[in-house]
């Protein structure tokens, strides 16, 4: 394989604030008999990219595409894969994997802290800390409720074995209810069942992508058959939540607040009214931050370079989104 | 046993602002055979403490224990009782039972949420939310973590359950290792292993009581012996922690932060350096703090009330300090 090629090319738009040249560097440790390449400038990627096989970023612009004559894989780094030229990748015959999985451990300890700030009350802690002030409160207990899972993909999955030690009940909402799955109960979007979970919820977790039935799936309705204890946590996509609908809830009190690491729109602008609810929680979209993100997204697509290059079997690869 | 005695006197002392008159309906419903009452001020207290066989509060003043004559058991509501009467309490052959256990899962709730702050860095997050700002920043990862528990009782078994679905190692820290225990390692407060503990440790969680082997357990060496990124949190006693030593380690980053909900001394004063640290969460001795506390402390003095008046066999009492 290694004919002079870059066969690997790195783009340099760089996630979470991680520089891409370290996973340049992680994913030639691991293909020491590849040509991986990091393009610092545009005018390098440019010149590289017409030579490479595999290409990995978080997203190609037309251009560079259009040089891109020996891709055979588009490497994505992110989730979610809405944002690529899907049909230009078609075209082109040009297999899309995406970073789906690799994100879930730090999601779900994030959902995890969010719940229990919540339940025990802990920005309440800071507020009488920035005061000086040595005052008990009231807080609450997790033990025992009841934490629904919109999505039991890698993200929800690993909600859910997070919280196994707080001995709380779990119900999942998924598609294929018949597939079953970690939770407690499992149940699908349709019907009766969804709303009764809904009707019994302390804790509701979406952790699901964005698809036609996960769009605005929790709007007024949903959010009045919530009991007024209720709190929402989106890690999915900011649109599953109808943002108007949240915000007239928590202005009215039918539920008891909101954690949001995903909004809609977002980012969400300055004068948006969610930032100042005190019973809100707002990160940059952020859940998906880890420091091991490089070291993951490395071992998937330098296995899937090597299956490439030993079998030229699409079909095999791992986080196949499109082949 | 009904005689017209108020057998079971709760006294007027809240605690954690929850009022004692609820916990005396709690027992009330849970003793219908006996005379509950509740003095909702000191004269009726004085009044009540002559005929109580059993006594139920957070402390007795000298001149009300005088007055109780009839006294068999007084029932603690708080773990701890190193500020009870003990020695008049053996001469007038009362035993003594604390409220141990019933704050485990929510002072474990606890921990957890201190974690999850720390490596979901969630507290950067509210600063952020504070300036409507949305920008991404940097987090850790729990998972692959080494978490130390010092002491292995009702709590720090309940956290290591907690944390059962996170991936991380636990060390457990008991005087007797030999009982093993739940964490993934049991060692004993003495010597190389240890600090060899403490060398590899991520989160170190003191769960324990204050004894002579605990008190200031944790100075200058400790610190020094923590790796620079260790965070530590105290939930047993402020005392096992030596506050000025902290404050040094704190001040020369030589851990990266902690969590007190006790200190020393405590109440924490107004203009204590410790309240200012960026990377240091207080709380106001409220992790023990839940709406369970009375029904769990209702459940096992009840059931020592009973246990008393069918056999009067106080040491087969739950929870028992000192017969």
């Amino acid at each position: 394989m290694n004919d002079n090629a870059p066969d690997v090319l790195v783009l340099r738009a760089d996630t979470h604030g991680l520089h891409a040249r370290d996973y340049a560097d992680l994913l030639a440790d691991r293909l020491p008999d590849h040509d991986v390449r990091f393009a610092p400038t545009p005018t390098e990627e440019r010149e590289l990219v017409e030579r490479a096989t595999v290409v990995s970023g978080v997203d190609i612009d037309a251009a560079l595409l259009e040089r891109a004559e020996n891709l055979r894989l588009f490497a994505g780094v992110a989730a979610g894969y809405n944002h690529l030229p899907l049909e230009q990748f078609a075209e082109m015959d040009v297999a899309v994997t995406n970073a789906s999985g690799i994100h879930a451990p730090n999601i779900a300890e994030q959902v995890a802290g969010y719940i229990l700030t919540f339940s025990r009350q802990l920005r309440e802690g800071l507020h009488r800390q920035q005061r000086n002030e040595w005052r008990h409160y009231q807080a609450e207990e997790l033990m025992g409720s009841t934490v629904t899972i919109v999505g039991l993909g890698a993200i929800g999955t690993a909600v859910t074995e997070r919280l196994s030690g707080f001995d709380v009940e779990t119900i999942g909402v998924r598609y294929t209810p018949e597939k079953g799955g970690p939770t407690d109960e499992v149940i699908g979007f349709d019907g009766p069942g969804f709303e009764a979970a809904l009707a019994r919820t302390d804790y509701l977790v979406v952790a699901a992508p964005l698809t036609d039935t996960t769009r605005r799936l929790l709007g007024t309705a949903e959010f009045q058959t919530l009991p007024p204890n209720a709190r929402v946590i989106n890690v999915g996509r900011g649109q599953i939540i109808d943002t108007d609908a949240l915000v007239a809830a928590l202005q009215q009190n039918q539920i008891e607040g909101a954690a949001l690491d995903v909004t809609d729109p977002e980012p969400l602008p300055a004068d948006h009214p969610l930032w100042d609810f005190e019973n809100v929680l707002i990160t940059p979209h952020n859940a998906g931050h880890s420091p091991k993100h490089w070291e993951r997204l490395a071992d998937i697509v330098a296995g899937n370079v090597t299956t490439l290059s030993e079998t030229g079997d699409e079909a095999s690869l791992r986080n196949l989104v499109q082949s």
